[in-house]
């Protein structure tokens, strides 16, 4: 059994981690930590979890977390890498699913975060915990730094195409939406069920957070600095991101070719599905599990590639992807506590 | 007092009308027609309806059409271009809702709709009921093909642009979401709410009806056949659309000058709102109203322009502008029976 | 025209209460107060107001409340209190949307609200706001006490049986559900839309802060003090609220009779409709619209009486009502800028 | 492995029967069945479960069936009944979610449903499927009649208070809500999205179908006729359905001595929980989970008994109860496939 410690989890990423590390038959759980609800049990703030756990939040000073084999972090960003560097130096393994260690460039996380980061030395050490990119380095990981859930969906949408080359990699549109939970369990007016039901806007359309992380590992795959602009929107629902992407091909492309280098890319992954041709994912196809969902289009009249893309943003946009991180880096089957059905309707 | 009549008032854009009308201090409601509730109280289907009038539905062949001033088509396509003729020639002007004369190439609509058109020779004298364009056309028209919802949203968006020929005509982006209402009232699995709701989904990514109206209508203003691409979704809500569109300038742009292009554009229109430079309108902020609502961003990174364009698809989107269209061309105040706020929250 | 001040304009009563103030012909909007509001155009917080007023907050403590005919308190309980006998002193009338008057028993109310009442002189003189039980007192009012928004639908769905001595007074039971927007726009965790969405539960089962209101108001008709359980519901919907209220009849009751009652008790009541025998009212068919639409079921098996009373929260329950009191206390058309249709769908 | 065939797997309860048994370690899936789809992947109709099953739909006369051990009818009712006999000879054995033999009294269920019953002769047979209630019956039954959703929740809730005959069995109210799912997957116009989204009502409140099943079980339990109001609503969300309950306890009761008597009462029941004293239960703790969480209060004021109960109209109101009652049936530990969390959020 692998001992495996969860820092933060009172969010929505937490508390999905804990739906799936519960039933994973080769974990054992230690230690929850949750500075604010510190000696309440698990089970008393996620009903859901009543009859699965008896395990109480403990303080995330808490010792237990050094007996670990593993901890995630399912923080906001700025907290877990105070924490981390002990962590590793004494031998336990750690899953971040915040931002902290997503980017290479120190100077460009503390831009766009806007505060120092407190352990710049490690960053170049941490995996990036993209399985279909970097499954090799990440079984050896003892830092892995999970993708944010618009970047998971929106380069399993693109990496294909850039890797054959098949795309003018300036002008790559990603204009996506996500579910409310993608926002966090903070209470802020915006969202506030009442400011987002049977409404929908876009936010930060001038520049956002995940775009230097995007454009980061898109370039490693172009082999050149890529040109993104990225739009996300707010959907009134709780989980789910849908990326719809816009690129244009280099010489015309028909839907034949597309769909068949989309099903090459992708035939051996266990957790990206290329639908049929003609397909529209929905994002209630993959509710609550560890998978991504891609259908390809050639636009009527222009010829600009479409690409969908469907994940769960708490799944395989953080707690599923994290899961399935840990099992690559523990050696066990990849699918290990990940195969339930999306729950739909 | 306007005598007007509506066909096919039990749909969505239907009760809209209604509701307008029933509060219009010009109007007039003669007969409102369905065919499958003739007989039927108005509020008996629509209790929301139920202290505002008691007139019922009667059959679309009624005589009392012909003694209207005008007649509103709420119908769904291949249906308002068998009655229009007849009441044209007894001069009864006609507000039609519905997609059937849009298109000026009938060779296009009948292979985008998939039947024959009835009535091709009045599809010549049909004025494209969009005020910010036809205003002075709208005035003396007898036939009046009102735009779509998609098709108004992205107009608004792209017009300015295009006008002062700012951007690059090929490679235009509108990638567009709409409630379901757009999908009328018609019983389909699809549209049940247990199938939509908490879900997300792109739908005819490869070729949506409403590309050969936009793609003739922007063509106009740009003086060349514009390269568009489109991809509409389903929203898990009843009303709004919001129109995300993106455009490559032709010379770099800055924030300050694009705000200060479209807000000269529209500084004079009643029925767009230029939002301040920083704004995202959400689609509940016109909710029930006659209203479009723009804002516009230079994207991070990229240069691309970026508008959001936010209608309510049953109101600027069909019953606000017809109605919009009827005071036009009544030569009443533009905006007698459409200042109602929108509903939020 | 009426001067009228807004105090506490933020919330989701005090923004419906602009919309329909702003329409009013009768009304000129002289100050709208907030406190973390201050000097922010009031359509900058609610988009949908942009092209209808400039207005902007101004403090609490604006010496502008003084020069209005009438200030409306849109304030969370415990503020109102404070401010009113200041108004009183200086001629300005009052109605209060808040719970601070509603209550006769001073004890009782502290002992619910949790607070000392700092103007407990002036209950005596409070009129309670419900049109359909006090619009003679309301008319001469200086101080008007608006029910709260439960209490509304109930009271008005129990009345006509307790007039007519129809039912046994003790084992009323209120079965309510009401959208999120009554909760208010505080910022909370239990109100995010993520907790929310796709969700129902009920709260307050022991106990709710508006039975004492209704049992007060329910006893006078009685005369005697009635029997009352009541359990409200949240449902994931912005507004509404829906009153299934059980009693068991004295004698036998047949539907016919049933019906009779209600038609005659609100035959002249512009804002309570009694719908046709057999119907069921859905929220939907007030929302936005300052109506009780009532429906009344005798049990197959049992003969219980059910009674089904919807409101709009934000209207009939809140800010609507507040304005039919103002026009009623100004000597106005009841129905002055209160006609709009509810918005369906 | 036991050889299982669904009939009618295209409804909601069918899809939702599937995700279990294709997840169920002892069940083999034989024969899925349904006439519009049939020759249909499985996962074509619903994408959540492609990766998991290559089973197609298959004709519901088709042979196959018969080389089963069990068959779950999740048809529409007066389906069941039909085929139902020629599998029971062949002996197989039958779990049928449906109406069709829940009723003993024949003439009652025809007075309900509206259709003369095909085979009256095997209902005396048939084993109402409550394991709370018939666990030892259910283990050999051949045909189990699994209960409505709605007599799920309401029985669970009154079964304590009736077996130690705490309360009036008289004057019992049961007060429902549930998500849309519950309606079934027909195309309805009462049923789209747009008609349900955002608004909230009762249906059937003169009187519903599934009144006389809970009556009949009640019936049991009392020792007399119990008089039951029952009104059913409908919620803007899938899935989840709260029983709010209403009893008078022959005694004065306190919540210490109600909340040990619904402990003692399920305290060997896996999937019926009892909250903690004060508790809520949201139909989302129990989403996607074969669970009914119950909570108990005794109203302020009245000393009326409140009893909560929640449960997944889809999971412990349809198919997860049919899987509880199959491995009763056969055998198995009766958690067996059914424990996964509730999907919260």
């Amino acid at each position: 059994m692998i001992k495996v410690g969860v820092v933060g989890a009172t969010g929505y990423a937490g508390v999905e981690l804990l739906r799936i590390l519960i039933r994973h038959p080769n974990v054992e759980l230690v230690a929850v930590t949750s500075r604010s609800d510190k000696g309440r049990a698990v089970s008393d703030v996620f009903p859901n979890l009543r009859e699965h756990t008896d395990i109480t939040f403990s303080d995330p000073d808490d010792v237990q977390l050094l007996n670990c084999d593993v901890v995630f972090f399912a923080t906001p960003h700025a907290v877990a890498m105070h924490s981390i560097p002990k962590l590793l130096e004494n031998g336990v393994r750690v899953i971040d699913l915040s931002a902290d260690f997503r980017l290479e460039d120190v100077a460009l996380w503390e831009q766009w975060y806007g505060v120092s980061h407190s352990a710049p030395s490690l960053i170049g050490s941490a995996v990036y915990g993209l399985p279909e990119r970097n499954r090799v380095a990440i079984k050896d990981a003892q830092l892995i730094a999970c993708p944010g859930c618009y970047p998971t969906a929106i380069q399993l949408g693109f990496l294909p195409l850039l890797e054959k080359g098949l795309i003018n990699a300036q002008g790559l549109i990603a204009n996506a939406a996500s579910g409310v939970s993608g926002a966090g369990r903070q209470a802020k007016v915006a969202n506030l069920f009442v400011e987002v039901n049977d409404s929908y806007k876009a936010y930060a359309a001038s520049g956002h957070r995940h775009v230097p992380e995007i454009r980061q590992e898109l370039n490693r795959v172009a082999n050149e600095p890529v040109g993104l602009t990225f739009v996300p929107h707010l959907l009134p629902m709780n989980r789910g991101i849908l990326a719809t992407l816009y690129a244009t091909p280099k010489t015309p492309v028909d839907q034949k070719q597309l769909q068949k280098v989309f099903e090459l890319a992708y035939q051996d992954e266990p957790y990206v599905d290329v639908m049929p041709a003609g397909s529209h994912p929905e994002t209630r196809s993959v509710k609550g599990a560890n998978m991504c969902r891609i259908a390809v289009h050639v636009a009527e009249g222009t010829g600009q590639i479409i690409v969908l893309s469907a994940i769960d943003n708490l799944v395989k946009g953080a707690a599923g992807q994290g899961v399935q991180c840990m099992n690559i880096a523990f050696g066990l089957n990849e699918m290990q506590g990940l195969q339930t059905p999306a729950l739909q309707p």
